[in-house]
């Protein structure tokens, strides 16, 4: 291990909060992922000067440098003619990548502008640090001593590129990265993130594996992470760990790190070979999303009815009128009969029924913003009916978020148990 | 105008890559409306020591330091215990605070923990920052002449509100705010971000207001800002510009700021007392959750099919099953029957039919990954359809998101000269 890095993101867009900063997260991973330490972030505007001034305390407090943006073509990306200024290391022409861009491109069918020439401009002595996904190149520079400069694009797409092609190999190579850091992310529907914590408290103070809770868009985690020298060493840490938080809180989890309730229930239905429908309310169409962004769900997924108004939960959907005059269409018997009634409808196995209030507006006394009904209608002809009060203050994309979400963990569970 | 500003974000979750840094950019983003200045972003860790070496280079190049994150009841919540430690002004417990906090745990009916306490140590001489939504309060402090330093809690809501409620006035009041700039975001569907910045190059040059082409989301923006006294004087530098602006791509042009394709479409619904139906293949309901998004969308928006299978395209649209032989279900025919066959079924003035292949499987030699297919049927009975290209390289989740934002500016433009 050589020293700590620093992420250094330039542009000014930054500074007015037009982008998130999405490239130091991504950046900051796959540092931990290295075993790379990486104790600051800068972000600087587009001015040679703040950059300059940047630099000079980066490389104080660090040895290796990460720069994201500044290598467009337009006068305000100024990164590696700073750069090559700060250490005094004129910028040179690279032939090669001058007919790079023209060929990019050429093959794009558009025309280069002269201003693209500038992004083949790199300081002497640095190595090109291709760019396969655009037409500016970063670099890796050496330009003191102990000191490595590397530098990429702000585009995402193409920085996170550069970084698995190029260097993440030359770091592993150069003995940059240390013991690696191995992690299994279990995530959890249906409890609380501190619920969830109280009930693993005596995980929390393990050195290797280290245990620690998150929770995001209503998932609670626990991140399990170990230093070893390979995969399987570090499997070996965190498998018994994972296996007493199951024992644990296992009703709950639904999967694992890129897992969602979706690639989970969809799992599900592929092995006993069934198939869904799903009948749409408050939700108009979120739920079928999520099914239908895994791919390959149609072998399971036949789709649905988005039944946002009444006529069509009757139309289509078989709900009895008399039960949405006297119950109202955010109800019980209406949740089971729109889910009954898209199963038999598209012929499937399982029907989803959601209908609730996501406001803001239509809520009444007894009926308030975030009551949410849930059917599931089963292979057995069951219908169960499942009463969700999301809460009026989480507002309306969250209210039928957590709508879609809990429907997936209803169905996961209804399939665990049939 | 006092100086400018420095936004220290404090947080080991950040250095790990676990969170997305949201706050800086709110932060970035209210700075640049009232005007303050703000160079550099700096995150660092939960380190006593590392937190003191940010305070003393923010010192150097700020005049008020904005932090987020390190207030909570936890040993590694240092954020104030550090700031009193770099001031040489010793923490004090304010009775009030820690009675607040008793005060709104006994309220959600939970008990308080004694770590809580820690959270109504504040180095003497601040004043507080009140923080209505969660028991952390920040300070507002002047722990040296002209040198002004703020605290917020890490968690976005809380962190807004406080900035809201209380920041905002102070910086006003105090003198920090220069002329705020005023801004309009055009916003354009259909043109991209190159081809629409070129069309409006000579605008680029212009000092106040300036001009500046973004683009996200597949939506190309050109944001028009102003500095000026009041939104009156703002709106007068900005209006002539936009004008000019939407003379060179107005037709491209879906709305401004926080308006979507989904509320564009629904505002020119509303207007013409029309009602609309959508029959969703590849995008399986996500059509359907964009104009659900919009509150008050049940006055145009009657539902739809999800035909994810063909037997539901058949079945529930009419579409022919001699036309899904010959044709595929990627077709033209197919397109035009699912926008009609729902049109029909759900009795509404419009019908949309998208189908397509999303990919990563299902393509064929003539019918690549991102081949879309959208029908638009109408209220004189007709229907089109238009097919589109999105590219095999973009990804599952892009090409459904391209084709729902397309059918939706498609209906607005069908709308717009219907």
């Amino acid at each position: 291990m050589k020293g700590s890095a620093e992420i250094i993101c330039v542009g000014s867009e930054l500074l007015l909060g037009d982008i998130t900063n999405t490239n130091a997260q991504f950046l900051a991973q796959a540092l931990a992922q290295l075993g790379i330490p990486h104790y600051y972030q800068t972000v600087v505007g587009d001015n040679p000067l703040r950059i300059q001034r940047a630099v000079a305390i980066a490389c104080d407090r660090a040895r290796l440098l990460i720069f994201t943006g500044g290598l467009g073509p337009t006068p305000d990306d100024l990164t590696h003619e700073t750069l090559a200024d700060f250490f005094g290391s004129p910028l040179e022409e690279r032939p090669e990548i001058w007919a790079d861009i023209q060929q990019k491109y050429a093959r794009r069918g558009r025309e280069v502008a002269p201003s693209n020439r500038k992004q083949a401009l790199l300081p002497q002595g640095a190595a090109v640090l291709p760019n396969p996904g655009g037409s500016a190149p970063g670099i890796i520079w050496e330009p003191r001593p102990g000191l490595v400069v590397m530098t990429f694009p702000g585009v995402p797409k193409e920085m996170q590129m550069m970084w698995r092609e190029t260097a993440v190999p030359y770091l592993q190579t150069e003995g940059w990265a240390a013991e690696p850091i191995y992690s299994r992310t279990l995530k959890f529907w249906g409890i609380g993130e501190s619920n969830l914590a109280e009930q693993v408290t005596h995980l929390f103070d393990l050195e290797n594996p280290t245990v620690a809770p998150y929770a995001s868009q209503g998932t609670a985690k626990l991140r399990i992470s170990a230093r070893a020298a390979n995969e399987a060493a570090a499997a070996a840490l965190i498998t018994p760990i994972a296996d007493e938080i199951l024992k644990i809180a296992g009703e709950h989890h639904y999967g694992d790190d890129d897992e969602t309730l979706a690639t989970a229930a969809g799992a599900l239905l592929l092995q006993k070979g069934q198939t869904l429908a799903v009948a749409e309310s408050c939700t108009g169409g979120g739920l079928g999303q999520m099914l239908t962004a895994v791919p390959g769900s149609s072998a399971y997924f036949m789709g649905g009815i988005i039944s946002y108004d009444n006529a069509v939960k009757i139309g289509l959907l078989g709900v009895q009128p008399n039960d949405l005059a006297t119950e109202g269409a955010v109800s019980d018997p209406v949740a089971c009969q729109m889910a009954a009634g898209v199963r038999a409808r598209l012929g499937t196995d399982w029907g989803i029924g959601i209908t609730g209030i996501a406001g803001p507006g239509g809520s009444t006394d007894d009926k308030p913003v975030g009551l949410v009904y849930i059917g599931i209608a089963g292979p057995d002809r069951s219908v169960v009916s499942h009463r969700f009060q999301f809460g009026n203050f989480r507002g309306r994309d969250w209210i039928r978020h957590l709508s879609c979400c809990t429907a997936l963990d209803l169905l996961r569970r209804s399939l665990q148990t049939s």
